[in-house]
């Protein structure tokens, strides 16, 4: 087994963290309970440990492949994704009435978690599904998701997200794909589109390409972006597949990872036209692609948090496993497995820490979309809504910069093993590194955070959260053991240090974007940590109330004790990192251009 | 041009960081002046730039490949090597009597930074080689050194580095390959040896191979090794090859990085022995190999150093390049170079100030090397000998670590377009991975550091360097710029953080190893942190009186910037990681070895 779900870590977060019973009690959600979780989540262990992550190393020596126009994707990919498709799989969060499954997030972000460990490159093909469905749910109308709606969510298509360009990168402002209108109310779409995932493959028999593009005479800037459907293969009445869309693959990227997944050139018009269909309104593409956008960040998060997992995984077994020299403290007499060595115990419980306090994250902020949608109560899903836009920057970015440093620790621990390809370690540190910079990079994410997050509501919903935060200390402090204490103290050190980043922040925004801006990133990185911290806390606080109760006791030590060492060595960064956002602008902003 | 030497910031270091000065009043380095150093750079950046530099990107892509027992180098190594030894280059720090220049390692340290830059797979060559050939002059006789030594500071041969084995990699104690003493003085070398850089190929006409082996008979565990001389080729009366030896190389490694360079399995002895020859006396092999490693651990820290200039370098043209949206203070009105953004400013600081203060603190480390070995009064020799064996961790493990942030940076100021192997900021990410774990582990190097460096002489060494940096401190506080006082400021409690673990590992190193080796590498991320930050402060003096003196009025701006930039930034890191290292090695030791 080269992967195994920590279905009792995820379990944990989803009833005791996320509390699904609050969700379960939400109208629609009534069968989505513990027990329906559970029952989920196994089944989708099965799948991914014993179909998915097999093919990971494969697809890593023989990733996908091009020629004449054909993507032909890594043996095994295509019968994996049937199967994923057969077993319901892709509908598992979308409605009922699409044929999904209605699920939870707080239940498909762990799912989404084991997919994404077992085979990064594989799960991408459903993550951009689930994009595009979110996009025709937000806009689509009943014509346009008759036809494509049902056979997205069955897995019997599979979608695309198409904004970038050569010119357009982060700033989408620069789209120039056009889209002229045609008397039958379709567009004719012309232009090029880079970095397509399964832009093209060989896995289902058409493919959706949601595409950014401007209508001809439509206002400059993000102001004048639509959004369209270009399907692979036009669709005809009944849903039959129909004539090959003038939309092609020119050529895919030879990548440093995710490279069974197959990262796509598309050329759009050049025989006279893509035929596609405008989703919901022109000129309201960029919005609508935000909704998919903030849906996919989300994801991406989860990603950072399941290869880190993978690698986590992978470390542990080498450490147990590997056996040289002997432990320093004399316990043992002979050469002993590296695992009794005290930095690797530190590399491994810096994986773990990091791992277990963005799950946690992830697992909260996922309960918290649910509660924005679904809840009954305005006031509710309000609260909710603000507290997971919040999220979402912090998920995105810490998990997947945190996943930077977990998978370059998994190297680091098989020592120069690791660096050889055959192991499997140096895989997770190739793709881990795209987690970074795809659906916006830490630097976007940040900026959301700055901008839209901290700044439009002047640091409301970052003082609300600090508030929660100073709930849990003081219920540290209660619970009074020496864990909880210490754990109290570094949290409210994070604390203090994140509430003078946000004033910071809040003053500085628009008056001195410069110096707002010049910490953006470190301000993502210290409220991930702060928030992943209070997360660890909260889980700390269970554990010892659950080992009072002595459920589960092997499990709850653990979880304390890695609670502690997230205090003792993560959160002892934030108070340093708020001097250097606070203090450091200048120095960042101060060097002439052409001195670099 | 994809590489550019930084002369100006090399001797920059040299003369008033590193005072060469100083090092050319010692006798033997008379003409090993300013002049001297800024004419061998400057030839070494045209060879680096002109010629080893275009090859790095090939050799990623054609690395050296195997066959039947060949190993043929990328196109163009044989023939970069050729012009390398001719050049002189292999001889460069070597002693005159045997053939080579004779200069400080002070001007050898940045000719290796540059020769890694250009081409770190390349250069790997020489830098083993540099490893044998301080092997022999420390321990072979002269008869030995007769045959090999000259060819090898000639570059006419190379040589290797024979350490590892399947079950031996940190822990040398387990070395099993055997040597049996022949009647006519030579031995019978039986084994398999593993990583083995340069282990076979084809640029010169024989390698040098020194193996750590046990005569039979031998003590058990690291008192039993000694160290042999292995030619592949036999060497005849005269110095002519002879037959060829019976050591094989059976297979190269698929590696994440440095693909160029072929790293052996070979095998020893398979048909009827490898004949060798003892180094030195029997059973003093480790303590040999030590210096050699010594050297190359020093070696390894500047291309951490290398890497890391290189990808910055990529980075910057990359960011004054590339088109992508308006800056946010509304300076310009239309999309802007990335560099405009504040956030792409703080990636390339960071990774510059990392650079420089990294590349100070090995240019004053190998000040200090010269001086423990040339300089006529043994008090300063000695004072000199422990600063630079404490400095060796520091620069390996601190220098290297630093590059894989940095390589990281330098990846996502490229966007998507980092992720595009054919951009080549991959390479860089892939290449440095390897520079944590070769030459001992940065865990091993930490190890080191709180043993032998720290625990040995009670700290004195450690608290010795923290009243030199207290003096900078002072002479901050009476240059009295805003600059000067903050880095004083930073400076100080990064100081005092330090002092802190080292009272900490003082006190824990004996009577409780594990809390002690629990904080090693975070110890040795602080100390390197705190010495490279100081040099920064110390070029922050240096540069505030040449620009009162109006000289190279624009270098010394940028460096006061980034001096400050690394005190608000990076040396602010220090006290959160003396929390982590003193209050936090009980939840490094936890958790029970089944709950991993």
């Amino acid at each position: 087994m080269t992967y195994k779900a920590p279905l009792k870590d995820m379990l944990f977060d989803i009833q005791h963290l996320a509390n699904i019973d609050q969700i379960a009690a939400i109208p629609g959600f009534e069968d989505a309970g513990f027990d329906t979780a559970q029952a989920v989540l196994e089944e989708c262990a099965k799948f991914s440990e014993g179909v998915l992550a097999p093919l990971n190393w494969e697809g890593d020596k023989n990733p996908s492949t091009f020629k004449n126009g054909v993507v032909t994707t890594t043996a095994g990919f295509k019968d994996a994704f049937k199967q994923y498709a057969e077993g319901g799989w892709q509908g598992l969060q979308h409605p009922t009435e699409h044929g999904g499954q209605g699920l939870p997030k707080l239940i498909g972000a762990s799912c989404g978690e084991m997919l994404n460990s077992a085979n990064l490159s594989f799960a991408l093909c459903p993550m951009l599904s689930d994009g595009a469905i979110e996009a025709l749910l937000t806009a689509g109308s009943p014509e346009m998701n008759a036809v494509y709606l049902e056979k997205l969510v069955s897995g019997e298509w599979t979608g695309t997200m198409n904004l970038t360009e050569p010119q357009a990168g982060s700033d989408l402002a620069a789209v120039r794909t056009r889209a002229e209108p045609q008397a039958d109310g379709s567009y004719k779409v012309f232009g090029t589109k880079i970095y397509i995932t399964y832009g093209e493959h060989d896995m289902a028999e058409n493919i959706v390409h949601l595409v950014l593009a401007r209508v001809s005479g439509a206002p400059e800037g993000v102001k004048g972006i639509s959004l369209f459907v270009v399907p692979k293969f036009l669709v005809e009445d009944g849903g039959k597949i129909g004539a090959r869309n003038d939309v092609h693959c020119v050529s895919i990227e030879h990548k440093m990872g995710i490279k069974a997944s197959p990262t796509a050139v598309l050329q759009y018009g050049d025989n006279g036209g893509a035929i596609g269909f405008v989703v919901g309104e022109e000129n309201r593409g960029l919005e609508y692609m935000f909704i998919m956008m903030n849906a996919a960040r989300f994801a991406v998060g989860v990603q950072g948090i399941a290869i880190a997992e993978r690698a986590y995984q992978k470390a542990v077994a080498f450490a147990k496993d590997r056996v040289q020299s002997r432990p320093v403290d004399g316990s043992i007499k002979a050469s002993a497995p590296i695992i009794h060595h005290p930095d690797v115990k530190r590399m491994l419980m810096n994986m773990r820490a990091y791992i277990e306090g963005c799950r946690a994250m992830a697992a909260v902020s996922a309960a918290a979309f649910d509660a924005s949608h679904h809840h009954p109560d305005a006031d509710v899903r309000k609260q909710n809504l603000a507290f997971y836009e919040f999220m979402v920057p912090l998920v995105k970015g810490y998990s997947t910069e945190m996943s930077l440093e977990v998978t370059s620790l998994g190297v680091q621990v098989h020592g120069g093993m690791g660096f050889i390809e055959e192991t499997g370690a140096a895989q997770y540190y190739r793709d881990a590194k795209i987690l970074t910079i795809y659906e916006g990079t830490t630097a976007i994410q940040a900026n959301d955070l700055v901008g839209r997050k901290t700044g439009r509501d002047a640091g409301a919903t970052a003082k609300a959260i600090a508030a929660q935060i100073a709930t849990t200390e003081s219920e540290l402090t209660e619970q009074g053991s020496a864990d909880a204490l210490a754990v109290a103290e570094r949290l409210k050190e994070a604390r203090l240090a994140f509430l003078d980043v946000v004033e910071f922040m809040t003053a500085n925004g628009r008056a001195n974007p410069n110096a707002a801006y010049a910490g953006s990133v470190p301000y993502l990185m210290l409220a991930g940590n702060l928030v992943s911290g209070w997360q660890m806390a909260r889980a700390l606080l269970v554990a010892q109330e659950q080992l009072a109760a002595g459920v589960e006791t092997a499990f709850m030590q653990a979880k304390i004790i890695t609670a502690r060492f997230y205090a003792d060595h993560l959160l002892t960064k934030a108070p340093g990192m708020r001097d250097s956002i606070v203090a450091g602008a200048d120095s960042v902003n101060a060097l002439a251009l052409e001195a670099f």
